[in-house]
C-alpha cells in the first residue's frame, strides 16, 4: 500500500471526502519525497497532480515520486486550477492559512465543499514504515557522533558557539544533510531555559551545560540531549541530575504499544515530583520525531495519543532551576512490540 | 517611535482596528525580540501582553522587551483569554491557520470582529531601521567569510557535503548564530536546479558549482550566492556566466528608492533574454531579507512592491540549463537614498 492508499482508506473510515488537496510543506514531502512543491491534488480516481512553480519544476520532474508534475505558471490561480480538476466534488484539505482557505472556498463554490483532515495525516505520519525507520536510524547515528564530539570538547573555557561549530562540523562529516533544528549549547544560568542558547558564553566551573542537537538524513530527523557538568557536581546538582536520569529510565520502561502517552509522561513526572522538583519540569516529556522534529504523538500530561508500534518519540525529562541552571536527558526511541528501542547513543555523562 | 506605535499608526491610516493579536512566530520576534512566545496582545490602551507557555516562560521574562509576560498554563484556552482582555472590541489579526482562526472567531463573538493585517506588518517589516540594518550587516559579513572559505576549498574531488561542512564551520567561527537556510552546494547537472543540493556528489572537471549560503545574527539573516567553474569554462559556460554577471550589475544599477521592484527584475531579465537564455531564468530576481530569508519586498515580473530606503533585498539572477548546470550570482543589498549598497562581499569568481 502506498501512503496515498493509506490516506484514502483512513479518510473513508472517517466519512471524509477521498479527494484531497495537500498544502503543508512537510505533508507534501511525505507523499512525494520532494520538498519544493506548492500543492498536491490526490483525486478519487486517476493520478495525482503535483503543482510546482518554475523555480523547482525541473527538479520536481526528476525527484517527485508517483505523481504527475504540473507547472504552475506565473500569475496562474492555483485554487481555480484545483477546482477545475475535480468539479463539483468535495475536498479533504490538510492545512491552510485562513486567507488561502477563503480563496479555495471561493474557487470550489463554498466552504461546505471543504473538510479539514490535518488530524488524519498527523496520525498517518506518526506511525513510521520500515523505510522511514531506516532513515531515522541514520539521523540518530549521526547525532550520536555529534554528541561524542561534544563530550570531547566540553572543557572549562570552551565558548558555547565554538562547541556548536565543532558538533555541527562532526555531524556534517558523518553525513548529516544539515541540522534538524537550531543547535543548543546552553551553559550556566542559561541552561535553566529549556530553549536557551545565547552561544556567546564561555563554560565556567560549576556549570550545567545542556547540549541538544539533531541531524537530518534524507528529510528525516533526530533529537538528542545530554547535560554535562563542568568539573565536579555539587550535592544539589547531583540530586537534580540523578532525578532526571531516573525519570528518563522510568519513562523508557513505560514506553510500550497501546500505552497512553500521558501515562509515560506520568511515569517520568512522578519521579521528578517525588524528588521535590515537580515545579521545575516545565515541559512535556516528549514528542514524535520524523520529517519534523516535533510531530505526533505527544507525550504530555494532557495528551490523548496512544502509543503504537512504529512511533518514534523522544524521552526527555528536565529540571530547570532559575538562576542556577538545568538538566535535560533526551533520547530518540522507537516503539516496538517489545517496548522502547533507543536509537540515539549519547555518551555517559557526567 | 516603537514598532508597536508604527503598527498602530499604520492600522489607523487603513481604518483597521488598533487592537491587535499577533500569532506569527517571526512577527512575535519583530515586536518583542523574543522567539518563543505563543501570542501577543497589543491593546488600544495600556501594556501589551505576551502569552508564553511554561517551557519558555522564565526566558521570556528575561528576554522579551516592552511587554507583560503572562504564563499560558496547560489546558488554558488562549483564544478565550485574549477575548476576555478586550471584550466587545474588534481585533486586527496577523496570520493564523484556518482552524485557529475559527477558534478565535468563536471566542470573540464572530468573524466580523476580526480583520486581517498580515499585509500591513509585511510592509512595516520590509523597511529596516538602523538597528536592524546593523544586525543584517553583521550577518552579511559572516556569510562573506563563509564564501571566502568556499573559494579556498573548491577543488576537483571535493565532496559537496564536505564543502558545506567547511563553509558552515567558518561561519560559526566568525560568529554566526546558525545557518540562515539550508546551505546549497550544487555541482554539475544538479546546479541546474535552483534549490538543488544532493550534497553527496564530488566536484568534477567542467562543473558549475553553485554555493548559496547565509548566516544568522541575533535573528537577522543574510543571503549570498557565487557560482564556481571547476577548472576552465567552455565557451558556452562563459556565455552563460557573463550574461548572469551583467544582469546582476544592471539590476544593481536599477535599484533606487521609489523604483518599482518589477522594473529592477526587468533590468536583469532583459539582459538574460537578449543573451538568448530568457526561458532559463526560472525564478524571481530577488526578495527582501531580514528576520526571514524570504520576505517583502519581492523583485519579480508581477510584483506590486515599490522600493524604499531601508529595504534590504537580494539581487540574484540565474540561468539554468537542464542537463548542463546553472549559474546564479547573488548579493544582499541595502536600498539607500543613493541606490544600492552591497552588504555581502563574495570573492570574484571564476
Amino acid at each position: 500500500m502506498t501512503r496515498t492508499d493509506n490516506l484514502k482508506q483512513a479518510a473513508q473510515k472517517q466519512g471524509k471526502p477521498t479527494n484531497f488537496v495537500i498544502f503543508n510543506q512537510t505533508n507534501l514531502t511525505y507523499f512525494t519525497n520532494f520538498s519544493g512543491a506548492t500543492a498536491l491534488l490526490i483525486p478519487e480516481q486517476g493520478e495525482s497532480i503535483l503543482y510546482v512553480s518554475g523555480v523547482n519544476y525541473e527538479q520536481a520532474k526528476a525527484d517527485a515520486k508517483g505523481v504527475n508534475v504540473e507547472l504552475l505558471k506565473r500569475g496562474e490561480n492555483l485554487m481555480e486550477k484545483i477546482a477545475k480538476q475535480s468539479p463539483n466534488k468535495k475536498f479533504s484539505v490538510d492545512s491552510l492559512p485562513f486567507e488561502s482557505w477563503r480563496a479555495l472556498s471561493k474557487a470550489v463554490g463554498g466552504e461546505e465543499k471543504l473538510e479539514s483532515i490535518s488530524g488524519l495525516i498527523r496520525e498517518l505520519r506518526s506511525v513510521k514504515d520500515a523505510g522511514e525507520i531506516k532513515l531515522i536510524r541514520e539521523a540518530c547515528r549521526i547525532a550520536s557522533i555529534g554528541m561524542q564530539t561534544a563530550k570531547e570538547i566540553m572543557w572549562l573555557g570552551t565558548k558555547e558557539k565554538d562547541a556548536a561549530a565543532e558538533i555541527e562540523y562532526a555531524m556534517r562529516k558523518a553525513g548529516s544533510d544539515g541540522v534538524a533544528f537550531e543547535t543548543i549549547v546552553a551553559s550556566g544560568a542559561t541552561s535553566a531555559y529549556p530553549h536557551g542558547s545565547n552561544l556567546e558564553r564561555t563554560i565556567q566551573d560549576g556549570d550545567f551545560v545542556i547540549v541538544d542537537i539533531g541531524a537530518t538524513h534524507k528529510f528525516y530527523r533526530s533529537d538528542l540531549t545530554r547535560t554535562f557538568i563542568a568539573s565536579r557536581a555539587t550535592y544539589h546538582q547531583a540530586a537534580i541530575y540523578d532525578a532526571v536520569k531516573l525519570a528518563h529510565e522510568k519513562a523508557l520502561e513505560a514506553i510500550k504499544p497501546q500505552v497512553a502517552a500521558s501515562e509515560v509522561d506520568r511515569a517520568a513526572r512522578r519521579v521528578i515530583e517525588e524528588a521535590g522538583f515537580g515545579e521545575c519540569f516545565v515541559h512535556n516529556l516528549g514528542h514524535g520525531v520524523g520529517l519534523e522534529v516535533h510531530e505526533a504523538p505527544f507525550l504530555s500530561p494532557d495528551s490523548k495519543d496512544i502509543l503504537a508500534i512504529g512511533n518514534v518519540v523522544t524521552d526527555e525529562p528536565g529540571i530547570y532551576v532559575p538562576g542556577l541552571g538545568g538538566v535535560r536527558i533526551e533520547d530518540t526511541v522507537l516503539v516496538t512490540k517489545n517496548g522502547a528501542e533507543v536509537l540515539t547513543a549519547g555518551p555517559c555523562v557526567p
